[in-house]
């Protein structure tokens, strides 16, 4: 069956090998839900799949020799538990069944590896919707965001590890006769190389994108020979579940152990994470979430790390053509899915002096005012507020932007309530902005997750950048957006954040946002700040899930 | 001018992307150092070069602001200092030199980077025999390998990294137009992508292979951008220097700064390595040489470091066609420049059941007499001996040569002075054995440097397989050489030493050894055990050198 897999799926590589190469727009999963797409009930079948899984224990994933069903999952929008329970197995369980199984996968050559992971993606395809329904109610992601993000837009990123893995591994021959001239003779060995994959990976999830930050470590992992252990934010299962299941689906399907593949869930009463990364079996460890765990999970010896954290992402305001696009372009940014994305900016450089508007200056005072009023216009906009900003995953976060004037700063605009339509019982907070001083660095100089927004006010668009580099290399940055109609001013912007490892958004207005990164064209995280070591997905991605090993031998005669 | 070295060196460079792929036999600088190559005076004028430098100021090199000079090396071959004296400068020094040129070189498109590297190279070709006397009058390597080692060998795993380094660097577009489909319209986006150097490169040699271990590091930096200082040990600093002080001259004429390659010595009274390697402006490390400063190399935090350490390297014998061919050639590899080579074999594993001889076993004492007669018949022929020995480097390594019982085993060869036709004065000991049980574990379990070889008698080859792997995992092994006639053990012995990062060798006789590896063709360390984490020349060895930083902005329009 393997061979047919591979037969039907080289296409899917070979175009996305490409697309890695070209970094035009590629997409093999359409971002767009209509029903002439996937299909006229696609919807309302996924919401009556997703519906069926509350209250009842999740049984699609291999669970023979469960040791308890455990879950904890409650709806952002509806403060309800889901219910939902899947099948626990201790560490050393997983462990140990992966370890087994790693002797099995390591030894299907990585184009069978890649054939059968496209297939699982095929599969995932299908459950879009019920992937869909399970991220709104785990993470609070609006409909629209919960489809694109963890139905194609994860699947085009698994794709992409999936294709680099492939690429990576088939960079070098198998065998090669070497024949070295000795002047009377010529000396002759057989060569051979194998990519020899690391051991087990543990890929530890965040709550807030369950299926998008988890799929390319996993499936990088699994490219490369290595069994995988998914360990899911406890609040975000089901989305990845879903993803785990058909994994295994496939792999039973090709005469494949499914313990290549585990969902390894918490226990209700305590955190299985420590435990399995730190059991000397797990080689691989890729890990999305807060700084502090994951310095942990860089600090531990003999393992290769793959880590997203946190970051301070910056907005240098330096000059530009229409300043109330570029104020409802930010507001769209900061209030996306309430600044939970790693990608939504926080510190607005903005100088004393105030931003060039054409050819006019604007005062900085007003320059803020129309940040503010772009930012309540939207979210008060009942047919765009509700859809854009979502639900707050996390009551922590809810309190740290009604706390958020410990900045010490002057509120620009404060928080309120924001009532859904669907959902009566959603937990919302609208942004706030704050604003500051350039001299006060300790209040803009670490991540205040969610829609918190500090207006600093710089002397210039020197110190602005300065800032802007400073905070980035100090304390990572994901994203950078800056706004200058000055090619010079561009040039140095774009110098210094790359010196922070920091990717930047040039005077975007309209329909593409900061927040965004495409699959296939957009490097996610460069790995070069603290924000984090790796990148979806550059080839370092891959290659260190992998060992290059040679053989040799005299030819015979 | 780089325009003109950038024509006139792209085809060594596309030659050698290419060689890296096929991994055919592939050589640009020939390693026979015959007249009909190099020139008829090449061998007499570098001699007369190198002896010119002794009890000299070393003045080739930038030396303005020498805070001082500095030189302790001494020749293995005639136990006298050379008196040569380098410049010296502050750790600090170095860096703020370092940091100055990184603006200017990382500012060279990769291509030009790329030109001027191989441009060095080839500069370096007309001192190869100069570097030869250099070497042998450091290390005590013999005069072929010295010529060998650390002139075109040295250059062709130079060249492997300015090939891997433009390859990755250029892998990806400059520029793209992304377009996306948006239904009524489509979005487009101008994007760019910089492959953005680190920082300050430091690389930290050895006293025996002074150019060899040192130029991949070197170069791989350089070409990604980097400004490198090169931190040579302090008796082993002539050949290095002569190539540090080409690479400085060919930036000169090129308008660039010298200081992006500088050489840092030791200051006689005091070595500066920790303060270069802790300094938080040097990025990357480049360290061979002993486990323990190694592990403190990798465990500097906020570096990104690339390590050949020390290992066991074992040899399995299960089945040979001819036995003497065998012990002619372990032989070999045992004495050749006395095992001070980081591929040397230390740990040959024999059954006690014999090993099969053709259809017969030959009896477990017999093999042990073959081999002991063997290097006993190697290094007491006149014509071969000396110059397979060399000299060796390290007094400390005589003497554990000397005190090798220790090791608890039966002694069955003891060690001797050789004495070398032309110097009298050279500092050699010929190879000692020793006898252990397979059981005694701690007496193999470490590297025992020098011409030290033990045998282990096992119960069967399962067991020498099994130690092999599990010395190699545990404690590091650069190379494996196995002998055996059966298809199935060899399939065996793949599986198991690959997933202990060790390449293996089979039944190699003779003029192949398993000491060798091949530019182009071999990767020289897997990474994959403690032996070390970088491998000449893996992608991965260039792609940590730099971070992949993106910018997009609408199409105007």
């Amino acid at each position: 069956m393997t061979s047919d897999l591979k037969n039907k799926h080289l296409p899917i590589l070979e175009n996305a090998v490409k697309a890695l190469h070209e970094r035009r727009f590629f997409a093999q999963y359409p971002e767009n839900p209509m029903p002439d797409i996937y299909g006229e009930n696609a919807d309302k079948e996924g919401r009556e799949r997703y519906k069926q899984h509350l209250n009842n224990k999740f049984t699609e994933l291999v669970h023979d020799g469960a040791e308890n069903w455990a879950g904890q999952e409650e709806s952002p929008y509806e403060q309800q538990p889901l219910g939902i329970k899947y099948p626990y197995f201790s560490a050393e369980t997983l462990v140990e069944r992966a370890d087994e199984a790693f002797h099995q996968w390591r030894k299907v050559k990585p184009v069978d590896r890649a054939a059968i992971l496209v297939e699982s993606l095929e599969r995932m395809k299908t459950r879009f919707f019920e992937i869909a329904y399970a991220t709104m109610h785990t993470t609070g992601q609006a409909y629209m965001m919960s489809f694109q993000a963890s139905g194609p837009h994860a699947a085009d990123r698994a794709l992409e590890a999936i294709a680099a893995g492939y690429e990576e591994q088939t960079r070098f021959p198998e065998h090669m006769e070497w024949e070295k001239p000795m002047g009377k003779y010529n000396l002759k060995l057989n060569k051979s190389w194998r990519a020899v994959p690391k051991g087990i990976g543990l890929v530890i999830g965040c709550s807030t994108f369950p299926t998008w930050n988890t799929v390319p470590g996993m499936y990088a992992s699994l490219v490369t020979g290595n069994p995988v252990i998914v360990k899911p934010h406890p609040k975000a299962v089901l989305p990845i579940a879903i993803v785990v299941a058909e994994v295994q689906k496939v792999l039973v399907e090709n005469g494949l152990s499914p313990y290549i593949c585990q969902l390894g869930v918490d226990a209700d009463d305590r955190l299985i994470t420590k435990e399995l990364a730190e059991n000397p079996r797990v080689k691989l460890i890729d890990y999305t979430g807060g700084t502090e765990f994951g310095n942990y999970v860089e600090s531990l010896p003999g393992k290769v790390t793959f880590t997203e954290k946190t970051g301070v992402n910056s907005i240098i305001l330096d000059s530009v053509q229409d300043i109330d696009k570029v104020a409802q372009n930010l507001a769209f940014s900061l209030s996306l899915y309430s600044g939970q994305m790693c990608t939504a900016p926080q510190n607005f450089f903005v100088p004393e002096t105030g931003v060039k508007v054409g050819e006019e200056m604007m005062p900085y005072e007003e320059v803020v005012k129309k940040l503010a009023d772009a930012v309540t216009g939207l979210v008060n906009n009942p047919k765009a507020g509700p859809h854009i900003l979502g639900a707050i995953q996390n009551p922590a976060t809810a309190a740290r932007v009604k706390e958020a004037a410990s900045v010490k700063g002057r509120e620009v605009l404060s928080t309120c309530d924001i009532s859904n339509p669907m959902f009566e019982n959603a937990r919302t907070c609208s942004p706030v902005i704050y604003e500051v001083d350039a001299t006060e660095k300790e209040s803009f100089s670490r991540e205040l997750f969610g829609p918190i927004a500090l207006i600093i006010k710089t002397k210039d668009t020197d110190q602005s950048i300065e800032l802007a580099k400073e905070m980035a290399m100090n304390y990572g940055a994901i994203s950078c957006g800056a706004y200058t109609t000055d090619e010079e001013t561009k040039e140095k912007i774009m110098d210094e954040m790359s010196l922070a490892g920091t990717p930047v958004s040039f005077n975007l207005t309209g329909g593409i946002y900061v927040n965004q990164n495409a699959a296939f064209s957009d490097f996610h995280v460069t790995g070069g700040n603290p924000a984090g070591n790796a990148s979806f997905t550059n080839p370092e991605y891959v290659i260190k899930r992998f060992t290059w090993v040679g053989f040799r031998e005299p030819v015979a005669g």
